[in-house]
């Protein structure tokens, strides 16, 4: 029985992948995926042999992978971050579903989890989603724009923290300009702004910026964008999002965000303080 | 130098530990976490000082962590998921902060990602999260109830696939009831949903069942509840969630959940089919 291994590898360094997702590259006779995402794992892949292709050519990777699995071989199908989060995993099935494959039928399938670049990336930045949170792509490519900013416009209503996948490429530049045209109807100014590229590999680069600056520093394909919730602010580089709300928090009224320290006072959180060490 | 180490473990099975989480608890002196997470990484802590305390006591946790490290040691509070997502890595920040602590002073701080249940127990669902998502907690204790209804509303609307965390505890019953009502509102009851709990555990339970139907089944605790947007479906226990939208797609119209298969044609979506196999 042939075997695809949907495996995310987290931010692409050794250090943040999973034992599985380790022993699932050295398990498989194929690695197939996009050129960036196989130089990543090249240690581990040493005399498989490897598919690389091209950024746009996802289906064919899912095609790939079925063909080579329908001839008995274990293939692991690899990308950087969570292969379920805008990755290979939904692909490979509906390619072996448009075939009439069924669950339990050749090939079996096994999608591994990996670090997706919202919780890489806040662990760089301090602890800015410590509260309800969502990613959103940007890219129009397969969304049209409208479901797009209507999920910018409820995110930014709603106070979730905001992880922006895809924020801009080459020829893709208008789409973060206006993401921040809409949460600046809805957010302060100085709401703080993550920008990570990179992250765990060697060129990592971490900017903290605020909602009406980000545009000034550099957005690109490698960059995720963290954008903080009403209460979340900066403490030296640290941006932090405290996990509750005081009890008196309104949707609708501005400067409600906490000065470091002050969440943690008895007179503020009562509830969030409980008596004795527990040790 | 003192350090605290925040630990996100994943879901609870050494596999799905990353090299980093692991080595990082085994560099530690001492060890701080709710009883569960403890349990979970006892193989690893052997020989070292473990503080245990109720799950309540997360601020007595951080504090236990600071005072700790003070003395030189280096200290690993541990957690299940990621520590980020309504976990330790801001409390700690906090608990410090509110101690004059800046950032490079003594301890130094490390936050170390982890699988968070969204994406553990998508992988084991199929995949549900291959667009656009959002986490929300349930849990009213930090939170008025106000606020995480708001979200949810806003998340219906605008289409997120959405993770319920902390869906349930033996007091808190009505939210979940409460969250399926609004669902309701603004998605056909048939929208897959998928229960995990105690993913990547040996007492894991997944259940493939409906909006309408959810409260059929068991939902505690140690639930993740995973709602799927317009377009997610099963093929028979996959639930699958297409990474793109028809050209045509419209928020405010029903009956847009594409049967398996049709995805792919290319007359349903040219824009998302390369020619060329890229081997």
């Amino acid at each position: 029985m042939g075997r695809i291994l949907v495996v995310g590898f987290g931010p692409g360094s050794a250090d943040h992948m999973t034992a599985r997702a380790r022993q699932a590259i050295e398990e498989s006779d194929a690695i197939i995926g996009y050129n960036t995402y196989v130089d990543l794992v090249r240690d581990l892949i040493e005399g498989k042999e490897v598919i690389r292709t091209g950024m746009t050519e996802e289906v064919s990777r899912a095609q790939a992978a079925a063909d080579l699995a329908q001839t008995g071989r274990t293939v692991a199908v690899v990308s950087s971050g969570d292969a379920g989060v805008y990755g290979m995993a939904g692909l490979v099935y509906e390619v072996l579903i448009e075939r009439g494959w069924r669950e339990g039928d050749d090939p079996e399938v096994e999608v591994i989890p990996g670090i997706s670049a919202i919780h890489s990336c806040a662990a760089l930045l301090g602890a800015p989603i410590m509260h309800d949170a969502c990613t959103i792509s940007l890219s129009d490519h397969l969304t049209p724009w409208e479901v797009i900013a209507r999920r910018i416009e409820a995110a930014a209503q709603a106070d979730f923290v905001i992880a922006l996948y895809n924020p801009r490429s080459g020829r893709r530049t208008q789409q973060i300009v206006e993401t921040q045209r809409i949460l600046l109807r809805h957010r302060h100014p100085e709401t703080p702004v993550g920008l990570v590229k990179s992250a765990y590999r060697p060129r990592q680069a971490v900017v903290r910026t605020t909602l009406q600056d980000m545009l000034d520093h550099d957005i690109g394909m490698l960059t995720t964008v963290i954008i903080g919730n009403s209460t979340t602010f900066y403490h030296d580089g640290l941006m932090i999002t405290p996990r509750g709300y005081q009890r008196k928090y309104d949707l609708d009224t501005a400067q409600q965000r906490l000065r470091p320290g002050e969440r943690l006072r008895p007179e503020n959180e009562p509830w969030a303080l409980h008596g004795g060490c527990g040790r």
